[in-house]
């Protein structure tokens, strides 16, 4: 994330927001911001809202997420919403919201809804990366 | 997808692959892709599928993707298969898979569908980025 | 839905709200709504919903929707709540919720997002169903 | 499923098709199949595939699923058929399809993918349906 210039912007249990300025290196010839990059801020903004409510020490893994593409991504930020809606022993369901600020204004661009799941850190972690 | 260092390996009606070498810039700290990485590679797969299938001039805008992450990204190099499911009027539907090629070993790390719209590029063009 | 013994309870723009009283025949051996019947029942809302904001004699059809089951749907009612979150040209796109509700408490136990399609009826009417 | 006079037609490791002949109590005014109808069944086909690749005495609960409607269900009988993509200690990831049969011929209806996951039944069983 750091990559790209975003930043956590808002913290609290089961919330988080990401801002991430534009720049051309983001952007299509269109100006617009590639699919990919939005869902994977909003995937992030989801993830670490996700984290805030489990143990130390426990890392997120993306399950899925779906993704429904609003209105084109063009401004000068994109903020994501990531908001926690039910946390599980192994499954936490998240639904991120995208918003571009333009000049103040505020638009929805893109809604997302995702499974994280737990995993415990350490070298003996098992996790869906594995065969079973 | 220049600027990532993809590149189209196979193109035919309704199908295209890209192949996209790893590298630092685009892991994570534990040499992963990005799940929202996986998904751009995927869903520009898909997006190009979808324009080997419309007329000349057109575009192809994402309407919406969903993605299950089969297993983490991780290897030499990622390749993603675009299939066009079905052509309509106005909606393409497509499937795209990832697969991550490790020594030789080809891997599916993930699977995608997305429904595409297509729009007539110039002036006067009216899609879904528009107010309504 | 009829059949199914499910009213509309709520109607606004954008907005609509269905009830669906529990019942044997609908639910499965461990007393819980079968997946599909909770889908159902908040794609129709969420239809619906669309259909609010569409012009007289437009039809509406559901060109994909995902759901993420919360909890199990266990109760005595089941209320499914449609909104639309983007009208187009040829496009809708809404969320839909579910709740159980079991002695007066209601439970959020799905939550799903669709995009939607109008059609203009009648024999001239070209449409999803279409070949192309 | 048996309420709705379907039947397995095929069943092996991670495969299960399942048939469902059209009636005039599960199809609308315009005679197509509801969509949570044929989400319904397909989402079936996939649990029964995931169960075919489970412990004796598990139990599947689905997670997420997320249809694509190609074209609408219109015939004599439709096909679903549900393959494991990906099988996992906790999660299995399916993918379904929907084919109807008219007259002999076979047409693409409806692609699914979802996730679900085993649950150890019993009454020490914790699942997705617990308060965390």
């Amino acid at each position: 994330m750091a990559t790209l210039g975003a930043e956590m912007v808002h913290v609290a249990t089961g919330e988080v927001d990401i801002a991430l300025p534009f720049s051309e290196r983001l952007t299509q010839q269109d100006g617009y911001l590639h699919a990919g990059v939005v869902a994977g801020v909003v995937d992030s903004a989801c993830g670490y809202a996700a984290l805030t409510t489990m143990d130390a020490g426990a890392e997120v893994l993306t399950v899925e997420f779906k993704i429904n593409l609003l209105a084109p991504a063009a401004g000068e930020r994109l903020v994501a919403r990531g908001r926690v809606l039910r946390t599980g022993r192994t499954l936490t369901v998240c639904r991120g919201d995208a918003f571009t600020i333009d000049d103040g204004r505020e638009k929805h661009v893109a809604t997302l809804t995702t499974t994280m799941m737990a995993r415990v850190a350490g070298p003996a972690g098992r996790d869906i990366a594995e065969p079973s």
